[in-house]
């Protein structure tokens, strides 16, 4: 029975792998080349690259945050022994939340220069911190009473991450709220959480 | 001889893995950011996102039906000692459907607001019912003599699944009609099955 | 060494694997909703889904005969010891020509109904020659003085294997030639070669 | 801990497999099947099909070159024994940078009949100096005070590879700037890097 777990884990965890390897790919989508109607020189198709800045810079936003967050993922799966039932339904909330990236970054990227980018950075910001929260929750549920745990808890840092997975959570709905205020906070912020969360350790161990 | 078969249904149940992920991931693209043509205000923008709503529920329906399909695959199986040509070929029929739920996915949330949202619902319904109704097949013809089973049958809930497919499939099926005498029974019904298929179990042990 | 080259095989067939599934699944977007401009009823959504068959036959015979292709491709590496440059060379072209069907496919759905679907048909079956042709190719070398062979010679149906993908590479290449004669004869020659690849056993234990 | 360490360094070689796998296949979208206005011929047809053809060659260079770089990323992953965050960091940067080769492809097969071609194939080759210099600097750090090796540092070609990627970075540079003043060049040298790249060897052994 413990090897069947074993197995089911290490398959949902497998299954997640490709489910956030597709959608930081699909981020490519974002980029297209410009549509001159005119016959181009160079400095046009330039000056059109130019201008698609707000594209660059959410597509670099949104690879790097599905990044790090795979890779607070699969740190997370290295000190969990096995899942059950209500962490494979977190596990597939956060799937979810995270297939929804390329639709909000998108919608920044679109709607930038316009005057709604005050709601599209809000939205772009909420669903970081619903990603952000749901991995918070995976934790808490996980570490309680140490049930799904691997490792012997005290090699854990249970308290540790979970204050740091609150607080990135916290950032992005405030940062989110502060949209409307500060115009392009949401990038800033977005790119500081960004090295905040890379450099997350789940456990002990000198490991990456 | 025996080691092979266990590779065959190993790469089989991986390539499976691949194609579910890939069409779960693809649904993103039923999620686009309107293209708003007058320069847009905050809530110019928030009001065309809202009128999306169609959208939302058809990607929230059709995301947690593939991941309860997917989930429902694998503990099938988990069970499965070995697979055998036809049940190959009932494997490839079930990717087949898997891969045009984005198809009637996007069907349904474009005609949910005109008078064809009833056919379209329709569509929606069938392809579930079978979709289901191939994981029925793949079941009977697996347990059948206990051919394929990789357990001792007496640990395999064989009746019990085979009821709960049947029933899901007839649901689905009977929906499809309705659909064209109770608007929005679909999604109400198609939410219902998500937590109805979650929770089949195929064998006695006490995993997910 | 040798360890390392199994790893080199396996890694390459894992690869390849990914482009197989990846490709099959974006088929899915030769099937979209049809644009329907007027306020649309029942009868006339059902219409315009029904004037959609040529994509749906062209759909159903790319994607079956790709999954038949992976389980010919994966039933060769099932009897392969180790690749060299020379085989994974071969390798990267066959994966370069599935990865060309999706466009193919959207030719001849395009223009099925159009005076131009005599060339679509030909390029259609000319892609296949040519996977089939690749197929052949690599099975050749791997099999010439027995070279990359995992398993003994006589279980390897070395002879019947290579004459079976020779006959398909032929009516493939000779139903393109015939496509501006026969008008439909590329999608029943189509799905009778995905039966007829379905069945290619590469060695004499009676495993799927 | 050294465990641990080989599951990171796994984990992330799979991860990096996926990213490679989709991107290589999303170059199909640069595929598409002319849209004729008026009642075709196959004459018409023809005639569009050919005029794509910069479609062709870009899709034909692209899909080798990523191809080739994958493979070069996984040599080099067989010389490794671990990674460290660092490693990790330059890992997802070659990742970012794959995953924009789509949409200099597109760039270039657009512009390449227009006197934007120049600029559009400068960025093309600024992309692939850009992943061969990451390659570059990876390779460096690894073989740094043999710090990651896996093999003993006799068996691995440490300095003849870092001259080859050198080499390569060196010359899709200055590529990038004759662009402006040979056209087409870029299109020459991007298939002999394809062959150049595809011989290098990381360590003494005689594998593929």
């Amino acid at each position: 029975m413990e090897n069947f777990q074993k197995n089911e884990t290490l398959r949902m965890e497998t299954f997640s792998d490709g489910v956030f390897a597709i959608d930081i790919t699909l981020l490519t989508f974002q980029l297209k080349a410009p549509s001159l109607k005119v016959a181009t020189s160079n400095y046009n198709l330039g000056h059109a690259l130019l201008q698609q800045w707000p594209n660059y810079i959410a597509y670099f936003i949104s690879f790097t945050t599905i990044f790090i967050i795979w890779l607070n993922h699969h740190r997370m799966y290295n000190v969990i022994r096995r899942s059950d039932a209500r962490f494979m339904f977190y596990n597939g909330l956060l799937l979810l939340l995270v297939s929804i990236v390329p639709f909000t970054t998108s919608l920044i990227a679109d709607y930038l220069n316009t005057p709604a980018h005050e709601l599209s950075a809000a939205i772009y910001m909420l669903l970081f911190a619903g990603i952000s929260g749901t991995l918070l929750r995976m934790w808490i549920y996980a570490t309680h009473n140490y049930q799904l745990l691997k490792r012997p808890a005290v090699d854990v840092r249970i308290v540790s991450i979970r204050t740091s997975l609150l607080i990135s959570t916290v950032t992005y709905t405030v940062v989110a709220g502060l949209s409307f205020l500060v115009p392009f906070l949401s990038f800033l912020v977005g790119l500081v959480m960004v090295v905040y969360l890379a450099r997350l350790k789940y456990h002990r161990d000198k490991v990456v």
